[in-house]
């Protein structure tokens, strides 16, 4: 029998399950809204279980052999105990989400914040630990990140670090969802982006944006990435503004901590990469150290949405689990 | 033969070298001005050597025998060859000073960013490896830092790590001797208080600091100790704006590295840090996240002056020149 690996990505709003085998191919893949019927405990947990039980259905059981789940939750999570400390926008606090899981696939699990398992995911199987000291960044509905020191994830003191997208930049910006005023990802999200462009709608400015979302008021990647296929300007205007205060951030982040490689990845990169990483490189070149940006490489992911889902392939590779 | 060694700072504008046994204790000192005749590379060289050879010869030679010596310069250094690569405060570029102090003192040299080793000293001999993740930030004329990620200094992958001072904070502010504007250090070192207070003073801003400083227009950090000891109106605000700046910063550096401590040290924070610590501590804790922020230090270091040498000093014991 083939071992495989169930790698679960839990995001705000779906739950993606990848079956793995030793070589990284994915065999079968399943989503699930995450929050149906409101997000509680045994709620999420049992939307869990059936993805993983589902994906597994689509393989033939005589063939392969499930011999570890690797979980990715946004929030704050122990990986030594499997324990969410945190996670706000699954609605999870104290949440030992690893033992009822363990207990019903009898595999082991391990849980990780999933910026750290996209990261993984870069560094290990995308990039192949050519870089000793890098940064995954994530900008999407949100902005995350995910530190590599030394080839080794960073988690900080207490699991948390990596909030890059609550670093405060423009103190006199906008309110942030965590109560801060400027933080980051109220300058470069998704959720920046739109605001700005609906400001700009407001008064009065041409987009092919209003014509491309309809009555459906909700600017999603693939809408922004449509609008820059059509060259639409102000889409393109608000896009090199947030790749600028992107840029900005990578310029000040290699001045601290002189890192090898910046990659970026999430919705809006994958759906607007092409177009913002010139201005995003061009940024942190002109506004870094030179010596901190001697070969400094800034790159988008390949792995798109799947960053956190090879992440959980390469950590249960590291961890032998399909040996 | 008691084995010592010879610790040295070597500052932008002073030479301090420090004998110290295997117990740590200064055994004595000497004090050279680095940049008499200009600062050319075979000046600055033998302005190092004489201070050493001095430092030696207040010891009894029968004695005490020098084992190491261990070189603080503020620069890029290859800590592994001993090339310093750039020491723009020094003027020296692409120097393999370690060579020419090995032959004359036939005892191992090692090289250093000064940050970095003040760090070491801060966490090694100060706070006795009591914080696994933590940073050194030094206010001076500039500001420094250097980084500790699970008890181990953290160089970044070309040693330039820790240029905190460059990082851009404010985009719209004052012209930085780096080239760019707005960088962490036109905020909040020596030269940026003194910058706002002459502004003042200019604006007819009644204040101490007029009288202390009498004719030569210079305000060190000594005189900002005065002022605030005389509880001076214009230097408490002036102080409390860049402690604001501060926090601001060690809240972000909280939300991205998650440090179990933040210690402040240089010439503003040993004048001034008892009256700044309390407004930077309540400015970091009320813009970090909760988590990020959950029993993190903020502490003023006591070894002031010495870091870096007492950098030296454990530099040296952890590579066993005592033994």
């Amino acid at each position: 029998m083939k071992k495989v690996i169930a790698s679960v990505d839990t995001g705000g709003t779906k739950i993606l399950v990848s079956i793995l085998d030793a070589k990284g191919k994915i065999l079968s893949t399943t989503k699930k809204a995450s929050k149906v019927n409101g997000g509680t405990k045994p709620n999420i947990l049992k939307r869990i279980i059936n993805a993983i039980s589902e994906a597994m259905e689509d393989l033939d059981s005589d063939e392969f052999k499930l011999s570890a789940i690797v979980i990715g939750v946004p929030g704050t999570i122990n990986p030594d105990t499997g324990l969410i400390y945190l996670a706000p926008n699954l609605g999870l606090k104290n949440f030992l989400i690893s033992d009822p899981i363990k207990q019903k696939f009898k595999v082991p699990v391990i849980v990780e914040n999933d910026a750290n398992l996209g990261t993984i995911g870069i560094h290990k199987y995308e990039t192949e630990d050519k870089f000793r000291n890098m940064i995954g960044i994530f900008v999407g509905t949100g902005i995350g990140a995910g530190l590599v020191f030394d080839n080794k994830i960073y988690r900080g003191s207490n699991f948390t670090a990596g909030e890059i997208g609550h670093m405060i930049v423009e103190p006199a910006g906008f309110k942030c969802g965590c109560g801060q005023t400027g933080c980051f990802e109220t300058m470069a999200s998704r959720t920046a982006i739109a605001r700005d462009i609906f400001s700009e709608i407001r008064l009065g400015k041409k987009t092919i944006i209003t014509k491309l979302i309809g009555k459906n008021k909700i600017i999603k990647s693939g809408t922004l990435a449509r609008a820059v296929e059509e060259k639409d300007k102000l889409t393109q205007k608000i896009l090199i503004k947030a790749s600028i205060d992107i840029g900005t951030m990578i310029a000040n982040l290699a001045n601290l901590l002189n890192l090898d490689a910046f990659v970026l990845a999430g919705g809006v990169i994958e759906a607007c990469g092409d177009f913002m990483i010139p201005y995003i490189r061009q940024t942190a070149k002109s506004h870094a150290l030179p010596g901190n940006f001697k070969g400094v490489k800034i790159l988008k992911s390949k792995l798109g949405d799947n960053a956190a889902i090879f992440g959980g392939y390469a950590l249960a590779k590291e961890k032998g689990f399909f040996k």
